[in-house]
């Protein structure tokens, strides 16, 4: 099956972006992936990036750099905030620490302007608003908004109004997101969640993120292929 | 005077961002400034920003690196595109290969990252919707869509809504953007418009920057201080 659509994928590392690159492939779209070197502390998942790209096969894949650590405010960009661990999941309505300032809104911006050079069309962004962790960025309608300022900044959006903001996991728990990408083939053990993993990218366990991930392989009924650090 | 206001100006070393940055100056913000070194062929404004920034007085200057270089799709990101010279002005409806891909969406974002982090609820860009060279994204739609994303994509904008988004300089033409510059006491020979200037800093002359500059001088009945490469 193909599409004939050409797509960009924002790819993390994690769990949500490779599933939505699946999604992508298995659609049959030709597929672009971007991932960003940020100055995040979490600097390891751009090598699980580089294996979910090569084992779900991308056109290509690239690392944009963008020195968000020069601009600060976020646990994941600066070393003056600590990483939140082992506190109840649960209460989105506070937006936490890890949150980082305008991050989604930066990432579509740059892969908009890879897509208006590719000729691609469909931006897909693996941002979900039920099992998240009250990111602002991740709510339907700032993907929607995104979507629209997209087609008035750019020549492409001006000349045709195409370009497509897409969010396929949007209205999806962890546990389905799981369920769905291993309905595809992924193999999770490529990917990481973990915000502060040590330097061999073993998962803490114990961050939001973590644990996240750690309740959707439970609540999926599928086993956890993460390696954690205090498992051994 | 003084607003109390704390407000960001993108400031790329030309006429427009001086201009926009002695406007917020002259109403008493307490003004960042932010500049971008992203793979232009024009590095050299980077060095006619600090001197602006300097001699109109910033709270700082940041200059963020977005390798654009890597995305290419512009004579001003790409050695392939060559930078038009010497053509007639005034078709503001044929977007030029100098349009570089979502930059002012690019750029806007990490601002309001670096907003979002200082407190500053004022985002100032020199866009001009006149004597522009028919990018889409000086158009004032785009900069009202981009406030409305905004104020979506960020912890401040979904806890207050009161990002803003503005662009002084919008329906004024060159010559009264100059006249506007000249009475706020700013010195127009700090400033460098040019596409592709000399390594001295000369500008061409020739580019539709130029042209569009040379214009405004000549109509706003102001000496035009640029150093020329083609006058020695």
């Amino acid at each position: 099956m193909t599409t004939n659509l050409t797509s960009i994928v924002l790819l993390s590392g994690g769990i949500d972006s490779a599933t939505t690159l699946a999604i992508a492939k298995a659609r049959g779209d030709r597929v672009f992936a971007l991932s960003f070197d940020y100055g995040q502390r979490h600097h390891w998942e751009l090598n699980a990036a580089t294996r979910i790209a090569e084992s779900l096969g991308v056109e290509r894949h690239l690392v944009q750099t963008a020195d968000l650590r020069a601009i600060g405010g976020s646990a994941l960009t600066s070393d003056d905030i600590d990483v939140p661990r082992g506190r109840p999941l649960g209460d989105a309505h506070v937006i936490p620490v890890t949150y980082v300032p305008a991050r989604n809104l930066i990432f579509l911006s740059l892969a908009l302007a890879w897509a208006e050079v590719l000729g691609a069309t469909y931006i897909l962004i693996g941002a979900n608003a039920v099992d998240y962790s009250g990111y602002p960025d991740c709510r339907p309608e700032f993907i929607s908004a995104f979507e629209k300022t997209a087609n008035l900044a750019t020549k492409v959006g001006v000349e045709s109004g195409n370009i497509r903001v897409e969010a396929p996991l949007i209205h999806l728990s962890k546990a389905e997101i799981i369920k769905t990408g291993v309905s595809l083939g992924i193999d999770y053990s490529l990917t990481l969640s973990c915000y502060d993993p040590d330097r061999d990218g073993r998962a803490c366990g114990e961050c939001d993120s973590c644990r996240i991930r750690r309740r959707g392989f439970v609540e999926a009924g599928i086993a956890d292929p993460t390696r954690y650090v205090n498992r051994g």
